[in-house]
């Protein structure tokens, strides 16, 4: 048996990575991939989801510092892999995930505009050498998806931010892309049948040159 | 008016940190500081207290890694630190906290033997050089310490750890204050009304020293 890889869904609120995830484990079982995991981050342990809450809501009174969020994304991180993804990867199942560390790249790194020694340093403390071995970026104006994301209900803290912090974490989400061949870029301003035929056609793409 | 100043006492469990965060106060109100505030870590601002809830308690089925627990505590300190204790000297309060950063130098460095690099990079990346103007390390056996905490009821999750992790504490507080001259030694194993004369001795020697 070919081994187990990790696959991670990346993009801004309101970019279609549910619909997105959908047909990856989709490819995936048709590829003849029989044992797959779901984690969504932050969160995905108990202790991790907690996390996911308390970094989430509105802190009445009290401004919640960016270094801060940022610590609690990665004690969020780590409880994830250590616990759930490195153990499924090990065990032959693969896991598909709902955002990881290009995320924390992305809105923390170049939405709040943390330094990049801090973020490299985070990184190397909290994950080592660990990453996926394919992440696929669902690229969307953030103009369109927030508008998309509106429709489904309240924003939460994060998503109540500036069009500008979207903008600089779309910016950096595409230059980390550009730089790093494992991650696929997908037009996510298409229609939801040419998104998922995109989608489709990368990823078998991708399982046939990996030969697994 | 002299610059406020931030003084934090330090020590295992049952050292005796609640009697010597008294006398300390009571000094200083001796001496003529009127505002101080009160800070204890983790915790400390109501996201940091609930961090200190998460990390404190025991998760069913679920290890915590022991660089979540770090991340964990300090995004705790940076709640506290950028929200609490920087605006309290800036009004010119000064500070006395039950615990600080030392204490993750000691427990998570020394005790669960976080590497170095590691422990000063978190520390660097949450505090840049934000420090105590004074610690005052209380210093106790483990087994002598660990005996008082029993008599106060239930241990939480880190006192439950192994005898010879809170010797590793132990060690690396010592060492810690042998290299730090802002650090003052405490012999806790003295009875209370000794501990307390060395303290307020001690106190006043520095508050002199530094002409406050």
């Amino acid at each position: 048996m070919s081994q187990a890889k990790f696959i991670v869904i990346e993009g801004l609120e309101g970019a279609g990575k549910s619909t997105a995830i959908q047909r990856v484990l989709d490819t995936l079982s048709m590829h003849g991939v029989s044992q797959i995991e779901q984690t969504r981050e932050p969160g995905g342990t108990k202790l991790a989801e907690a996390l996911r809450t308390l970094v989430k809501q509105e802190h009445e009174g009290e401004t919640l510092i960016d270094t801060t969020e940022l610590l609690m994304m990665y004690a969020a991180r780590v409880q994830l892999v250590e616990n759930k993804i490195k153990p499924a990867l090990a065990s032959g199942a693969w896991v598909v995930g709902d955002r990881h560390d290009m995320s924390s790249q992305a809105y923390q790194g170049g939405g709040r505009g943390i330094a990049a020694d801090t973020m490299s340093a985070l990184r190397d403390i909290s994950l080592g050498d660990f990453r996926p071995d394919l992440t696929i970026y669902m690229d969307i104006d953030p103009r369109v998806g927030l508008e998309r994301a509106r429709g489904r209900g309240e924003l939460d803290r994060i998503e109540k931010m500036d069009i500008s912090f979207f903008e600089r974490t779309r910016e950096r989400y595409l230059s980390l892309a550009r730089n790093d061949k494992t991650v696929i870029v997908i037009d996510a301003s298409q229609n939801i049948d040419e998104v998922g035929a995109d989608i489709e056609a990368a990823l078998l793409e991708w399982l046939n040159k990996e030969s697994v």
